[in-house]
């Protein structure tokens, strides 16, 4: 996954343009992707796609003629959604155009423009202090014009048409935890599940942050209803402990999944209330939609000093946090795929277990008696109110041994799903 | 306020009479009443309006003549609604109809006997001890005899008809926390009221306790379901933190507002859940009316050994402890006032703000970013199902902000009442 | 009580045979039981009734002749449900028959094997450990033929025919503490309540462990709806404190009745939820029927040491700990029997208490405020949804104070039920 957020890491990523096309292009490589283009123009819910942004080179260079910032250094050094700008101007009106951090005079933030012409660079404060009085030519050879905004679907199949979605973001430029993490545990989620045949339809979502994940929602608002759980996946790979951000509805099933599964790890971790801001579980939980998605990250949201600056590069990203951001998603699919609500086919008093083999079926004397616990617990809570979740809680057994009791149960006709 | 309650603390007040008569030609002075009388044996409810109770004098005077004990000098020395009577007997057959407080030696008691014809006075037990044996003269002339119950309102109006009672009692003679304050910041709260035309319809009610309550409640039940919301104020000067008890649902809208106010405001405060007794908020909150109505106090009735003697007397009462209890009623209406329910009429996404000018019409950095969350609150949470309140709980930001932010939201028409 | 015990102890008991009826018999000179007898074979829920089970002697000899393990001096000593046998073998052979508790070497486990048939005994491990190698005699008489399963009834009848069961089980042969302590403190409530006409009937079940709850559930399945309220005793003689298992709906009346029995009396106890295992609340909970049933024991199901060996003998069970657990259960009756859900008659407003003689009935000072603050409490919160119970939890005041004022209102004309 490292290498993944390497190679994605130099391109100048924006809401769009030829940046996100290059890194569809990559994940393309992992899992064949669907991509879409959509107009300038097009409505989108209570947006409009924008012009797309297209950068080719940069700069502001010296008297001499010496590039003293650069956008072939890095793609953070030129403002997001920059106007093209060719000129000569003193420093102190220069100034007007640039942005840094005083605190951290060592990194370039991260800026944009999206809805406002405007042109301007990044760069170190200390840098910038290093400028001579004098003229400067500035240069950026953008284009802003109509064009398409892209995004791109990746679905591993189920035995159900009901979808999982799982999205990241593809807007940052040379960002690594923000978002590259996010893509690289997403794409490597859905090759894992490519290679089994999961109970439901998992849709991976690469899109623009906001008017991205917007205008998939409004291109997909008609078989919106097949969306029964979803995960955004950002920051996934810094060295913090995991973090669950709920739904807006608090108690959807993926809520109760990642908080069960993020307990019964023994993980540190956190989980958060749903607020709306963030990432676009902003979209998907918005009112009108209140899907049952979440967010799973690492230090969360505009959280670390690092965030939407210089700083969050692939070192920031660490393998092992990114593979542990992986584990949890795959552990989470274990039980959102198996959680399943039972109801018992012979529910006045127990059913002989023993006649039908159902005590002796099973292994090692403390795994016997704990089956046969879950057994007992999966009878007395398969209501049609229950499910394997619930009974997991309840018995405090692992949700594991509790969908193996199903299975058993279900393979003798005792519990119908 | 403390002014008032000195004019008032002198009178001999009584659940009915010209006491209660005098008390409310001085609060009509401050805010115009709308008088009422009710004539005695009146059906209210399951009550019937008393027989009136006047009284000119009532003394005890030794065999030289001497008043031992004088109504003249506090209305307390009278057990209320005393018949009158005219004897002369021994200090022993007197003792029976004496009332002191023993552990309190200095202070005079309050005493009443409304329902069973009886006579009698209150004393300090100091006075008593002094009492040489010998022959006593008895005095008391008063009137028991059909007349009328008084109790008067005063109303605010409102843009609505909905409304919000408040609600103090004027039945109990010289005692100065218990009713005098909650008389005073009632009056004084319905004159800050009157300077601006708040959004629901204030009722202000003085009338006596209980029987008072009831008399009002009957001839109002037809109109009773515009009353929303409700505060009875009593024990409102003292110099004990601030209690709410909550009315009899415990939820209701103006339980949820005093909650808010209080525990935002960062004051030592008690929140206290419903009791049967008190103060007329037993009557608001019988379950056939179950209105919501609470109840605001500093210390709560008969929680300070003051209570019910001639030791609540004017400096009992704290001026900055009053100007306190108005303040958290005028912070609770600017609440209440503005607590509405919106509809996002644009609930799918987010909608467009910048678009709109709503990032920018706003001032200093942080509070711009205060009131852009605010607005993604309102609109995340505003389904209908939740008030400004709730918002206001979920995010942790101030109500006002959150009010204010929802005004925005409305200005442009993304949202609805 | 004890003496009871100490008369059961040595019967051999099972889930069918004569030990059984002789338990039964004795039980019947307590109070008198209806006796039931079905058939093996009888098709009872998922299960048939097995065949019945009796035992004359059993023993182990050595080569000697004498008997190293002897059926007369313990019940214990035959594996449950055994096969006749009557062989001789080597020990080595033996072996393989025998059980013993190695941890508790002095101690006899008591094992079973109801449904595969198998013949062995159970023994301490210092007497293994004391035979020598060499031939043994091993005897079973024992007969495992058609028959009957049997348990029996008695019904103490009540005002109403809505019943509560209090349910023992009868299946255990010398264990003290599981289940004669149960069947003693049972008996000894049947005859407490026969006493006095109880509001509920009464029916006091004793059946054998899980098939006989279960024959009684499909004897009685056309009128199960008449059990409103249950409770299975069991481990009810032990030293430790008392431990209620809540029913499966856990907020089923009897359990609300028993949380503020076992708190309002001070004594230590533990409250546990609901598992799928333990006794018969297994099968009264099983989510079919979904009785109201809890359970009350001191040490519960398997948590000491003594559970299911010769160690949980008569010494174990003590008669202070069986009169606590009888008089929590009739605690609880008292509860149970008077919770009632009232409706106030004159809700607008209090209704007038004193005119009703209802504030002058009462003696004492405290008594009298608080008998007056349980009428204003019952008054207030009688709207149909709550119990005498809730108004006891409500206002903090004792269960006995709400019933009498309910019954002071009630009388009074005031409330209805």
């Amino acid at each position: 996954m490292h290498a993944l957020v390497e190679r994605l890491y130099p391109l100048c990523r924006s809401i769009t343009g030829d940046g996100v096309r290059a890194t569809l292009d990559i994940v393309d490589e992992y899992v064949p992707l669907e991509r879409h283009e959509v107009a300038t123009g097009t409505r989108v819910l209570d947006w409009t796609v924008p012009q797309e942004w297209n950068i080719r080179d940069a700069y502001v260079a010296d008297s001499a003629g010496n590039r003293v910032i650069d956008f072939a250094a890095s793609s953070l050094h030129v403002l997001g959604y920059s106007v093209p700008v060719s000129a000569t101007m003193p420093l102190a009106e220069l100034r007007a155009h640039l942005h840094t951090l005083p605190d951290r005079p060592s990194w370039v933030p991260y800026r944009t423009s999206y809805y406002r012409p405007q042109w301007g660079f990044c760069l170190a404060q200390e840098t910038l202090d290093a400028l001579p009085d004098g003229e400067y030519e500035v240069h950026i050879d953008s284009t802003l014009a109509d064009g398409h905004l892209s995004y791109a679907e990746h679905v591993v199949p189920g035995q159900v048409p009901d979808e999982v979605i799982v999205s990241s973001h593809v807007c940052h430029p040379s960002l690594a935890n923000d978002n590259l993490a996010g893509i690289a545990v997403a794409t490597f989620l859905a090759r894992a599940l490519a290679r089994e045949t999961p109970y439901y339809t998992y849709r991976f979502i690469y899109a623009p942050g906001t008017v991205g994940a917007i205008t998939w929602l409004a291109r997909n608002q008609d078989r919106i209803d097949r969306v029964k759980h979803g995960l955004v996946l950002a920051c996934a790979g810094d060295r913090g402990e995991l973090t669950y951000k709920e739904s807006r509805r608090g108690d959807a099933e993926i809520d109760r999944v990642l908080r069960y599964v993020l307990g019964a790890s023994g993980r540190p971790h956190r989980v958060t209330g749903f607020t709306p801001y963030g990432y676009d579980e902003r979209q998907y939980c918005s009112p009108g939609f209140d899907l049952g998605v979440g967010s799973l990250s690492r230090t969360p949201y505009a959280g670390y000093p690092e965030y939407h600056t210089s700083a969050d590069n692939p070192d920031f990203v660490c393998p092992k946090a990114m593979a542990d951001t992986l584990d949890v998603c795959r552990e989470a699919v274990a039980v959102l795929d198996r959680n399943r609500r039972y109801v018992n086919l012979s529910p006045y008093g127990e059913p002989q277990l023993g006649r039908r083999g159902l005590y002796d079926s099973l292994g090692g004397r403390s795994d016997a008696q704990e089956a046969q616990l879950a057994m007992l617990w999966v009878l007395s809570l398969s209501d049609g109110e229950h499910s394997l979740l619930d009974v997991a809680e309840r018995s405090a057994l692992p949700f594991d041994t509790v969908a193996v009791a199903a299975d058993a149960l279900h393979g003798a006709g005792l519990i119908k799903a």
